[in-house]
């Protein structure tokens, strides 16, 4: 066992390559340009762990093993798009793409090799191989081993699996490049490696409305007539999705318009467009032979065949331009907005067994393996590129990814359909740069229906997914006034999600963060206050590391020996998660009429019905079917929009809605909505003001729109409690304003 | 790609060495001598592919692959345990040893590196690694992969899994020894297989009887009382097993009794024997420090532990000789007469994480991959090598195991419990050279509960397993009587069984053949037949290679275009299966009141109730709770004797029961019962004849028994149509004797 060197890669990055890596990584790949500014201003920590406590063997059959070492209630997130659990410490982690995750393995959509560790730091391993991740799943025989050895028997202390005290790496044959990032927080480690690779995505105003999924084999004119009864129907949509039976073939895909249900490509896209709807083609990756790329594809693909059809070496320059190409002269010229990327996610273990294997080889020089690993990556770079050409925005999804994803415009999804899974896949997400959509599809029962569509409606890419079943927002008039109700609140709340995802761009800071982010940021923000407030303060000596004494409070925010929030009370907080700072968000599963709720410190208010709650607790709520237990903080200022049918081409009026009796402040973010013109101008950042005057009314103050902006600041609201209803009068409520 | 040179390791078996192979392999560390006696005695064909067609090549990233052709309906069997699927065409096969194998991955508790083809040949990697076998899985680019490509949306041919015309394996990085073995049938190469791998096992006589392992912390006089009730109740029992808590301390183990549940082991040992029961003590192979192994074993143990206790390093022969040693003392000398050998199955993806990882090392010299895929067979060998040296022989139960085991006293089982998985496995493991125990444990109904108690009676181990529910065969009072029944019926199939598994010892034909292995045997016999009765024959053509002309009927035994039986009809016949030649077993599930069973061609007998059935055809049966789908060939002359408490001490009466209208001929084996004297001297094998006489009537012939012979024959049956009820007269019916 020997130590290794690290070097500083950006603020608060080292980096270190063991063996010697060849060809494609994800970092390689996606060639994104850290974010060295905004890291820099990132608090100057070092790492909360010894560089010598860092070990690294060689492995007898061949590979090398890298060890952290792990306090015994450390605990470990991330590794990627993870369904079954979100601490995966005590638990090995086997990393390959697999477009089939039933199972507790590790193998995953987008197996990231990133782990966010508890103790404030994160880990990466740069490798298009799969990496296995042992998170404190190992026990080794001369380190304090005999000591775990229990009589199951009678033992009540017997554990399934015994306490490790390693985080162990297995990095493949060839070598990797490895990369920690420091803290101080778990929050501050996920900002960085997002930063690092880029910063987050921010994806296009319309990308935030609704999304609609048409049936398969649909023609344009039932796709038009589809889209427009949203509109009779005052249910918002922006994007409508076409799905396999658009293209002249598919399954290999030619990429090309089937004439028969869609003779004039041009004409539908356009008579969509004005109609207020953008659309999303369903693609997979293998080429038919009917497509007039196959021929010049051919010496450009793997040896194995997929469906039949090739699969394109996207590590050569020359694929990518042909493939590219015919993208932007069928589809991108057209109008289309996007691409649902599908089944570029096999592995030898999918079901059906359609991929190439492991050991297919590629032009390139790559192997099946490597190309598996990147595939997702590969054409979410593509074909994000041909938009960014145009200094358009595109938001799509996708259903394999990897590290170095954040400042993907992507968004996730599977064919699993385990309601509890898709929440805690929303969750796992937010610790390694990716974004999930629990997309509804048909349900057994009006409850599960509902349920699914409200959580959608909180997610990343609020999306009904017709493809299979014909389901649509109304196919339950049972629950048509709930799921409108809740599609329009999401329109509603599209400025308050824009700013949060422009937080996403800017700082890295996930738009929809696991309960571990939040409550561990909120630890060290108050440490960071007690520190402030003189050595002595308890919550001080915790910051140094010190233990404290007495008996633990439950929910007291300096116990750090019994585990950070996560686990706490015995069970993982993976089924709720907050929208950017202000929004708490804990779906209700069908079979539920309440549900347990952990609530950060301070005061919150349950959206929907005004009741206050004292935070810093888990509280009960009961939540008939036609409410969501939806949270916001006191003090917050959240901006909201009408529910107009769609993302308008104009000026968008802005209601400010401040909650509860204290003052507050927060950052409201606008741009055009569709360039990237942003990146040049910083986009437009307005601070928003709720001081209380003398009289204990409030007033409110926005720092103004400039150039770019198109919000007109339509109004206030201030010490809500709950969400204004729909209908209401808007214009300054409680108070004076000043923009 | 290049072609590998092939040399003879045995009659109709051929060898390659690829790369450099290191270290144990299974067939290494059985060190069992091939029978290459009966092997010599099989006919001599050769493969029925070229050599030329089996290619290899270097794979980038490490490893080879080896390439063999495909015909376009060539089915494969084996792979190992499989539990999902009995044809593993078209899927990968990922053979690791895997514990809790809820996923069609190949991954399994005996991941059996060998396949057999339909073409009527097998292949074996004797390795210690994992492989990957790629059964048809996937499609070259360009070999007619174009050909396959279809618009899913439009053309039925569709297929999520494209066909391919090559079998592909995977070898590990290191290389590998690759078998072949001769047909000319599947069951030929089958048979070839276990004889190549030392023959199949004989196990003792007690070992058929019927097993019940007690509840967890039992204690002496508890387990004397529960075995004692058996006695009682009228419901034959030879081997009662201990779980943990016997030990005196377990998880990790101690393998010493605990006083306080057991202070007089030999006592208690002795006691049970003189009441007719045998004992076999559940382990699993991780040593408890509390163990007087542990200090000595320290230094010949791995570096990562198991729940805390040390994982010894068996490739070496003083842990070995330790572990045998204190195992004799303590056990093997007091009257233990086997082990259940426990959680010698984990890998990376193992439930809880508590198996040492890949990457452990051992002093041996090999890694944790290594010793995980082996500790099955060492487990094995160490404690089967107790008997051996004894001259006694054993039998237990064990959860992991590989190539090379078909000499092994061990019968696997697992953690799951679906009915028709557990079927299914004991089909699959006919086609590797293992066995299987569908084990019941408590039940949700009681028709699920009589339905499993039946199975498990015509199965290789009929094991009730009380550990943690403690259910007993009279648990549920409305099934009582017909779980007496089945149990009592086992018994009285004893000299069959016992018949049918000296002929898997001698010429390594399976002893539960799964129905592919049964219906192609038919076919050649009939081919073979067919080519002696002259060339003009349309059968002899077949056998030639011809395609049959004309219409092709439904089980016509030539049809080899359409794929063999086994997946006939749509549908694969993994839930039925033959003892020996003679029985035929369809299982009833909970939930079905009748069945479709595909009977071989011939007659046979639907033996509880009498009906005749013409074969060569699906029929299909009703069946009442109280009975199970059993059939017996015409002809058949089944070896019974009554249904005792437990197999005795001296002679067994037997009766010969001959079934049907026509002559008959079979095998009665008989020896010892206990040791391995029947090594030395070929056993006793009698041939049984039942002729028919000028008036109609039959005549029974039995050869004379010999020195070693136990049995005594009592009586015989002629054209019986069912089996005879208990409590008949025995002697002489319809017939005249000779002996």
């Amino acid at each position: 066992m020997r130590h290794t060197d690290w070097i500083q890669a950006a603020p608060g990055v080292w980096k270190t390559t063991l063996g010697s890596p060849e060809g494609l990584t994800p970092l390689t790949c996606m060639k994104r340009k850290p974010k060295t500014e905004a890291m820099a201003g990132m608090p100057d920590v070092p790492l909360p762990i010894e560089w010598e406590e860092i070990a690294f063997t060689e492995l007898k059959a061949g590979g090398s093993l890298l060890s952290f070492p792990l306090g015994q209630s450390e605990e470990l997130y991330g590794a990627g798009l993870q369904f079954m659990r979100m601490n995966q410490r005590g638990r090995t982690r086997y990393l390959r793409v697999n477009s089939d995750p039933r199972q507790d393995t590790g193998e995953t959509h987008a197996p990231v090799p990133f782990l966010v560790s508890g103790r404030g730091y994160g880990v990466l391993v740069d490798t298009a191989r799969a990496v296995t991740m042992y998170c404190g799943s190992t026990l080794r025989q001369h380190e304090g081993a005999a000591a775990e050895a229990r009589d199951r028997n009678t033992d009540r202390g017997w554990k399934a699996t015994p306490a490790s005290d390693r985080l162990e790496i297995r990095l493949p044959p060839e070598g990797a490049a490895v990369y920690l990032f420091a803290g101080p927080g778990m929050m501050d480690a996920v900002r960085r490696y997002n930063l690092f690779c880029g910063g987050g995505v921010l994806p296009p105003r319309w990308g935030l409305g609704f999304w609609h999924r048409v049936p398969t084999l649909y023609r344009d004119e039932e796709v038009e007539r589809e889209a427009m009864e949203f509109r009779a129907r005052d249910i918002p949509c922006d994007v409508i999705g076409l799905e396999p039976g658009w293209h002249s073939a598919s399954y290999p895909c030619t990429y090309e318009w089937g004439a028969d249900r869609f003779p004039d490509p041009a004409g539908f896209v356009s008579r969509m467009r004005q109609a207020g709807f953008r659309l999303n083609l369903w693609e997979h990756p293998y080429i038919s032979p009917r497509s007039e790329l196959y021929g010049e594809m051919q010496a450009l693909s793997g040896d194995y065949a997929v469906w039949g059809g090739l699969a394109p070496d996207f590590a050569l320059e020359k694929a990518r331009e042909l493939y590219a190409a015919q993208h932007e002269r069928e589809h991108v010229s057209l109008g289309i907005a996007g691409y649902k990327l599908d089944e570029c996610d096999g592995s030898e273990l999918t079901r059906n067994s359609w991929m190439f294997p492991a050991h297919a080889a590629f032009p390139s020089g790559h192997d099946g393996e490597q190309m598996r690993q990147l595939y997702g990556l590969l054409l979410q770079d593509i074909t994000s590129g041909l938009y960014r050409r145009k200094n358009l925005r595109t938001y799509g999804l996708v259903r394999a990814s990897n590290a170095g994803a954040s400042s993907l415009p992507y968004v996730l999804y599977s064919d699993l359909y385990d309601h509890r899974q898709f929440v805690r896949a929303l969750c796992n997400a937010s610790f390694c740069g990716l974004l999930w959509s629990p997309e509804v599809r048909r349900t057994e029962s009006t409850e599960d229906w509902v349920r699914r569509m409200q959580t959608v409606c909180f997610s990343p890419l609020a999306m009904l997914n017709a493809w299979g079943d014909g389901v649509k927002p109304w196919s339950d008039p049972a629950a048509e006034a709930e799921i409108r109700h809740y599609i329009r609140l999401r329109m509603r709340l599209l400025p308050y999600l824009y700013t949060v995802f422009a937080e996403y761009e800017a700082n890295g800071t996930p738009p929809f963060p696991a309960m571990p982010l939040v409550l561990d940021e909120a630890k060290r923000t108050k440490q960071r206050a007690a520190s402030a407030a003189g050595e002595n303060h308890p919550d001080a000596a915790a910051l140094n590391g010190a233990s404290p004494k007495g008996p633990i409070q439950a929910f007291d925010v300096l116990d750090t020996s019994e585990g950070a929030y996560g686990t706490r009370l015995g069970r993982e907080w993976d089924d709720q998660f907050c929208i950017g700072r202000d929004l708490l968000v804990a779906p209700m599963f069908a079979g539920e009429t309440g549900r347990d709720v952990l609530l950060p410190e301070g005061v919150w208010y349950e959206a929907e019905t005004g009741v206050r709650r004292e935070g810093g607790r888990v509280i009960r709520v009961e939540c008939p079917l036609e409410r969501l237990p939806l949270f916001v903080r006191e003090g917050a200022v959240i901006p909201m929009m009408p529910a107009l049918s769609h993302v308008p081409e104009g000026d968008i009026p802005i209601e400010l809605v401040h909650f509860g009796s204290a003052p507050g402040e927060s950052l409201l973010y606008d741009d055009d909505g569709e360039t990237f013109d942003y990146e040049q101008t910083g986009g437009c950042w307005r601070k928003v003001t709720v001081a209380k005057t003398a009289d204990g009314s409030f007033s409110g103050t926005v720092e103004p729109g400039g150039a770019g902006s198109r919000y007109r600041i339509a109004g206030w609201r201030f010490g809500q409690t709950s969400l204004p209803p729909e209908a209401s009068e808007p214009a300054n409520r409680g108070g004076i304003c000043n923009e």
